[in-house]
């Protein structure tokens, strides 16, 4: 088991990483001067999976959990959610001692900790994200929230974790395609922070690919602890923690830009990411070679669903609603070279232009192959 | 004008109390570095009192202000308002720069913190409170949130405003009885925290009840100080700061047992407090004297509205619900002396009879004078 400290003055916790976790809990909670009542919030497949010999391993050591399961899926990350959960926990007479634990993948998380966030002004969470992308990105941070009907996460507040812990045995149910959408996030670290662990990442793709589990857990463990050192430096997003959008704002235009069908957001940051690359040849004096090793990397994952039939013109229409919705500016992370990230504003709409005809190349020369 | 520090580390902020602070709202912006755009919400009868003239002045100094109004009324602090600000702000293109302004009372101030601590995960806010109780009590300290409809303030968060600013002329339109309603929380203070200020209070209240300005500027001066030193030592309320709920155990159970009729939450929390006393002569050796002392300081602000026709049992079956829903256990705060606070837990039942017992009388004989 490997520990990663998420240092945040008295609102620190830690990240745990391993093999078999799970059936640990009691000793991982109790460790913790976790309180006995637990309300554990799944969604129906993840506790047929793991939840229930998860709370039946709490209760023989004398926990008294109750599950709350929630249906899965982007579409009910809202306030309708939130607000089941609240009147469940006041019918169940959960209090300021009451503790919950978020089983799932990022949805679950995130509806969890908001939750947490917003009850009786805020109680104890604890996070047991069990995809790879709620692993390396959501669950840890202290990001929490639902959407809007109107937009994405508009909801929402910074609220740490008590505790996060990520058995990695979790990832063996998970489809090649969900695992590899977390793979994306995994290669953004390197880029944005790290070259070696970039270099890392490339040659043990393969055994990444096998899901190795002490390779798994290296990986996982150093992703944590980069987001453990730039969320310990800037807790709300005002200035480091915008190097983790690295791809995100092209990623983001590029998923409304294909209503949400047919992509994954993994696989939108990742096309997000060879754009966002592009730019930093443009922008940033990114050496060309160094891209196109850069988008090696990426496409080095898996296949990506083909991008080149959307109009361009589309993305970057979804790019300037983005731009209004934010206060009438884009933030594009840049790499001046791999671990070596710069903020910018805008750069201007003949550049973004080319950015999108470039990558549109990209994916249609991968079809092309693939 | 007066200025009370809220210490807090970096989510300090500054409390002013004066007469004609409203009129200089544009310098108190300038000066703490708020932002063009403003979205102050009020309600439909403030707004006119009030807001309009505000907004003007804003505008004159090229801030971007748009007012939000909601009903006014505990039973709008829901929820579904809180829904009705946040498509509001988004149709209305709000971003992190925007700043939320609260003019109103109580449910105003908590329901605009609300949202301001969970759009788009935190925004600034200031608060502008209209009504005594708000003054000293509500505006102060960053508890925010709104009621379900199974229990008050069950959902809500910690989350300090950028500025608060009392105009004490504001004080003028409210009826007598909201404002004495106010002024047993001033009382309150006094009792809690600090011998002197309670003297002052007794010696000026005839002053007070006049609202004569200077008078009431530093006696909102004072109860804003011991908030802020109280909360500046327990932000999210794990020790000191119960001692602010002195009166308000008893107190809420007495609204519920008049299901919130025919009493203002201060009318309440002045039996309580009044309770309190009594609970302080059997359990904290409170000298019999002072404790009579201290119920006709109580009294002196006020006639209150008949108790001794409700059902003892009925208060003390509130209690129970109460503390079940409080992880089975009610806390009371009680006086040494005055100044002089102890939290205790549970009682007897048979104390709790007493008390209500001695309360009711002294409600009895007050309105057999009154």
């Amino acid at each position: 088991m490997k520990t990663v400290h998420v240092n945040l003055g008295n609102r620190s916790y830690d990240i745990l990483i391993g093999a078999g976790l799970l059936e640990r809990s009691p000793d991982l909670f109790e460790m913790r001067g976790i309180r006995k009542r637990i309300f554990l919030v799944s969604n129906d497949s993840l506790f047929k999976l793991f939840g229930k010999d998860l709370l039946e391993k709490l209760q023989e050591n004398d926990y008294q959990v109750t599950e709350i399961l929630i249906p899965d899926g982007e579409k009910y990350k809202n306030l309708n959610t939130v607000e089941n959960i609240y009147t469940y926990l006041i019918a169940q007479r959960a209090d300021r001692t009451s503790t919950l634990a978020a089983l799932g993948g990022g949805v679950t998380g995130d509806v969890t900790g908001f939750v947490a966030a917003t009850f009786l002004r805020g109680i104890p969470y604890i996070q047991i994200p069990t995809t790879l992308l709620s692993q390396v990105d959501s669950s840890v941070g202290g990001k929490t929230g639902v959407n809007h009907m109107l937009g994405k996460n508009m909801i929402g507040a910074f609220y740490q974790p008590h505790l996060v812990y990520i058995d990695t045995e979790t990832l063996s149910t998970l489809s090649q395609r969900e695992f590899q959408s977390g793979l994306y996030e995994v290669v953004k670290y390197g880029l944005i922070y790290d070259q070696p662990f970039s270099e890392l990442v490339r040659d043990s793709m393969e055994d990444i690919l096998e899901r190795t589990p002490t390779v798994l857990e290296r990986v996982i463990t150093r992703c944590c602890e980069i987001k453990a050192e730039i969320i310990s430096n800037d807790e709300t997003e005002r200035d480091l923690r915008r190097i983790l959008n690295f791809g995100h704002t092209f990623g983001h235009a590029l998923e409304a830009a294909a209503h949400f069908q047919g992509m994954t957001h993994g696989e939108a940051v990742a096309y997000g990411m060879i754009a966002a690359t592009h730019l930093s040849v443009m922008e940033a004096q990114l050496d060309t070679s160094v891209a196109d090793e850069i988008i090696r990397n990426i496409l080095q994952v898996g296949n990506l669903p083909p991008i080149h039939t959307l109009h361009t013109e589309d993305i970057l229409e979804a790019m300037s609603r983005d731009k209004k919705r934010l206060g009438n500016q884009n933030f594009f992370v840049l790499l001046r070279a791999v671990g070596k990230p710069i903020v910018t504003g805008d750069v201007p709409e003949k550049a973004l232009t080319e950015v999108w005809e470039e990558t549109k190349r990209v994916s249609a020369s991968a079809s092309s192959r693939g």
